[in-house]
């Protein structure tokens, strides 16, 4: 059984005031937990699950607290609005700070605020290999339980950091930086790359001025219709199709490397 | 001033049911009430917005019933977390349930069934320039308010549709129809296409066994890392690229057309 202190600790997780304090988050569904439990670099601190999912997970759970609860407890502890058989309070990532660029992809997100968008993001650069994002110190932030959500457990692979954007740029030497804009060079003329840095921007305002000189290559994604512009998500995959994966002017796909 | 019954009643569009009755949903927020204003085949039954937006935007309220309203009000209305501003009544569109599929590249949703997702998609095929799409009967109502707000106006310019999918693609005959499927050929090896059907699965369960046997071509998004899948919205934009737009060996981009 569940007290109410413990109820209220659960709850108060869903405030980054809170999270920050404990260092520590909440993650949600059997998926997310599943992946947390398997990931290096963190640890699972407890897990609240009904009895059904702990039988069926007895092996993973070894080395974590596990308190059964009931549907009515779970709801009462859930975030989300059909709770999902178990959450797990985590605590967050050992994270070193520095970003090692060479040979990799990154992505550098400029004010990514909507946290269903940013945790997306973090899935789609998990998909296709890139697997360090640099945020600005203004996007939403990584524990949230709606990002959490929205990664689909890929936040327990993806390194995230939060820096001051400019600085974190200008210490960047010999190393093409992409921006998404308007009225760039086409992304099917841009060359495959292996090693990069992509700027993806607010949506509504776009990447500001003072990140957007540190772009050496401009790239626009082809608008045939309407749409006065595409979600950040879908530039993401977009960006990460033409210059990294797939097209380029055709050149050879690299998958699974 | 707003009377208790006309606030019921713009609360009652909230609800799919009420929405069918009255045969008219709710839009809101200046970019999207104005794409709505602009639309031909609809109509704004009644506008509900603050002084300030109705002074700026008089010249496109000469049709329009429009009733000044303060900002309390408008939050007792809105179905946003930050009201914005105006709130528009507007009739359903007038749609011709016959999709011509010649010459164009339809898409078609098999269960879509997140709002925020539905309205992603609307608004990504608008950006690419697909203008109409064909759901199942299950896939979220394109009406309900967060569609509406997702679409981010694009509702007003695609053309969308709902049927029984297997008697709809059972019909089309002589047209390439895509599928994206977890082992197909790889997206990069997909000809550029002028016309054509690309279905669209439902996030955690993919493309139904009935309808994934009407594709004659099976595409896949490549994937470098280790996410089980990608975002529904995400694989609309990265397919329509890929296939459509731009990449597809090299070919030709074709922008607005």
């Amino acid at each position: 059984m569940l007290i109410k202190s413990k109820i209220k600790y659960i709850q108060s997780l869903g405030q980054k005031k809170l999270r920050d304090e404990e260092n520590a988050f909440i993650a949600e569904g059997p998926k997310i937990v599943k992946e947390l439990l398997e990931a290096k670099n963190t640890g699972v601190a407890e897990v609240y699950a009904l009895p059904g999912w702990i039988a069926e997970n007895k092996k993973f759970l070894s080395q974590t607290d596990v308190v059964e609860i009931t549907e009515m407890e779970l709801e009462r502890i859930s975030q989300l609005t059909t709770p999902n058989k178990v959450l797990a309070i985590v605590k967050k990532f050992d994270v070193n700070e520095n970003i090692a660029t060479r040979g990799k992809v990154t992505l550098v997100l400029d004010t990514i605020q909507d946290p269903g968008n940013f945790g997306s993001i973090i899935r789609t650069a998990d998909w296709f290999g890139v697997d360090q994002i640099v945020c600005s110190k203004d996007c939403a932030d990584m524990y949230n339980p709606k990002v959490v959500q929205s990664t689909m457990g890929s936040i327990a692979r993806v390194k995230i950091i939060y820096t001051d954007l400019k600085e974190w740029l200008t210490a960047q030497k010999d190393i093409r930086i992409y921006a998404t804009v308007l009225d760039g060079q086409n992304i099917s003329t841009a060359k495959k790359i292996q090693e990069g840095i992509i700027i993806i921007g607010n949506e509504s305002k776009g990447i500001s001025d003072e990140l957007l000189k540190f772009a050496n290559i401009k790239i626009t994604i082809p608008k045939k219709g309407k749409a006065e512009s595409l979600n950040a998500v879908v530039a993401v995959g977009v960006v990460a199709v033409a210059v990294f994966v797939v097209c380029a002017g055709g050149g050879v796909v690299v998958m699974n490397r």
